[in-house]
């Protein structure tokens, strides 16, 4: 099993993609859980805050549950800010203990997330209302390591999510979806004399000419 | 999907049985995770210590982990000491919301459990050296909702694992073992009819007489 841990600036686009590749993930068959990095942090420690140890507390423990879920074989999406390279490399070596890791970067320039603050928290920071905020007053390592990157300023959410599938298919942790159904999802591809065997054979009932 | 929460003193024999059923319940096909308290605490919260507001905290997260394994059909065990009951209803509340909640009291006089100590820890509780330890210098609240109560000062490890055993059992959580193999296994045991005319069909057949 496997964890996507998508990492970058707040609006940047992670939880949306995120959103989007659950739900495609679940289409294909997949057990998935989608840790909100939010969610887990009002579940587990409603008192921790931003700096930069807190937040490396809060991306060891997504990643404590990310493993025990990929060591039952649920696959695990994860949209968390994790502005430190050093602190992605820890959820790294905690998850691979148990599952595989693919990193995507969601990548968008401060400006447009800025541009695009849904939810009004960049405006908030710049009036000093929230303090380690990234890309205000706390600082965003861009990823030295990574599977993937994407572009949210270019590219739409739909475009983005196709990059991501087909990104894991290409590391070979998902099954193209080509191949999603049919003899071909269980391993049962016929061998090319297989495959002639059975024209020949229709051939002879009068399927084929 | 459920959780077992094995609740009890230091040294009752909690961690004993929770891996005695853990291997019992594997053994019957189910994908199960033993959440060891003290490992929850190193990974979620190392430096949270043990006052009751604290072990409430402890007591929180364990119960948010077995929802989320739960969730995605993981039987859950927990042995923690959960000395009070409120926090104890808490887990309750939690853990339905995904599963359902099986609370095992381990009843053992304090006497007992001091004897045992296999870890020297009363003796190093009664010399001061660990401060709020359940059973000398911290309460522990007998509880008033149980599913089932074991007592080990009486009963070995052996018969209080088939109690609980036993106890999931009567709960419908566990497929009598019996009925652990074969066609009743998967809900397609015949009917009399259906057996008699397999029966007719075999006579035919020269198989019986």
């Amino acid at each position: 099993m496997f964890t996507v841990w998508f990492t970058g600036l707040p609006a940047s686009g992670k939880s949306t993609i995120a959103k989007r590749v659950e739900e495609a993930l679940r289409r294909r068959g997949l057990d998935v859980e989608n840790l909100d990095a939010d969610e887990v942090r009002r579940n587990l420690h409603p008192k921790l805050g931003f700096s930069k140890e807190e937040r490396g507390e809060n991306n060891r423990r997504i990643a404590y549950l990310a493993k025990l879920l990929n060591k039952h074989d649920v696959v695990v999406i994860v949209a968390a800010v994790s502005p430190f390279e050093e602190h992605r490399r820890m959820a790294r070596r905690i998850v691979e203990e148990a599952g595989r890791f693919f990193l995507v970067w969601v990548n968008c320039p401060v400006e447009v997330c800025k541009a695009r603050d849904p939810k009004g928290l960049y405006e908030r920071a710049e009036r000093g209302e929230i303090p380690d905020f990234t890309g205000v007053s706390h600082p965003y390592e861009p990823p030295q390591r990574y599977e993937l990157r994407l572009d949210t300023a270019k590219d739409d959410p739909r475009t983005c999510t196709e990059q991501v599938l087909a990104g894991l298919e290409r590391a070979g942790l998902l099954q193209p979806a080509e191949a999603g159904t049919g003899r071909e999802r269980e391993g049962v591809a016929l061998t090319p004399e297989e495959e002639e065997a059975i024209r020949e054979r229709l051939r002879q009932l009068g399927y084929l000419d």
